[in-house]
């Protein structure tokens, strides 16, 4: 299984690339999973998690829940992402698309939204690639730069990368 | 890993025993997780989805968030408990308890709320114990029967035939 991360800061438009990328990589008959985190605080949007609660509030060290296609795990502690990365080894995945968790360590695409984000490409490891809504100088840099309106072209070069021909 | 299962109808009272039998392992030093079958359709409780339900209408096979300690799948399909065992094989824990998915096959207690319910006991595979809110003729059967009213003892039971001496 492939692992590839779109970071970049909140409201970045990292779900529109990750969402463009699962939408080109799967006509190819890619089968893509993702791993977003959630990062506003808290746990995923809205969620009630009582059964759950009482569970953990028992002792266990982990407290399960599934209902409608959701499987929910839940921990007193942060989940790393190297301890999911295991579970979708589990999973029938030819790709698992990571967005955030930016200072890991896999291959990644970095979005940059303003003059302030160009720090991250002095940050982050492992870069392949940028998708900039600003202008940037493709010469300081050794991996290609994308336009972030031009995502289609970014999702094309990452294909062509990721599938071997 | 051990996997023991809370069997019986909406309302028998599974969540309370689980909780006991949670707490009374704990106690022993045994590392337990829980997993339950959320019986209210639909998705677990309250849960707004937006960012996985974005992954899988792009195309994704699977979609992950996570957040404080809860880490979430989704797919389009439900999770079998055959395919969710694996995940908690990942994990430090030495057993599952399972609250719920009655027609499975491992080990279970049978939680009787009422005369309608003893019908469980001859439909369900691999009773362990029964746990009952209304007078049993335990002749009847070849597994221990124990009184809602003392889930304690019933604790006690298990723990003792779970953990080898």
């Amino acid at each position: 299984m492939e692992i590839f991360q779109i970071t970049g800061y909140k409201n970045s438009g990292k779900t529109t690339v990750a969402s463009a990328l699962i939408k080109a990589l799967k006509s190819l008959g890619v089968r893509v999973a993702s791993l977003k985190h959630h990062g506003h605080g808290g746990a995923p949007l809205g969620m009630e998690n009582t059964d759950s609660e009482q569970h953990l509030a028992a002792g266990a060290v982990i407290a399960g829940v599934e209902g409608d296609g959701v499987f929910q795990l839940s921990q007193d502690a942060p989940w790393d992402l190297s301890s999911m990365v295991p579970f979708y080894e589990l999973l029938d995945v030819d790709l698992l698309m990571v967005e955030g968790f930016k200072n890991e360590h896999y291959k990644k695409a970095v979005l940059i939204r303003k003059q302030e984000d160009l720090v991250l490409l002095q940050q982050l490891t492992n870069i392949q690639a940028v998708i900039t809504s600003i202008p940037i100088d493709e010469e300081f840099y050794s991996y290609p730069v994308f336009n972030m309106e031009q995502v289609d072209l970014f999702c094309d070069w990452l294909c062509e990368s990721l599938i071997p021909e």
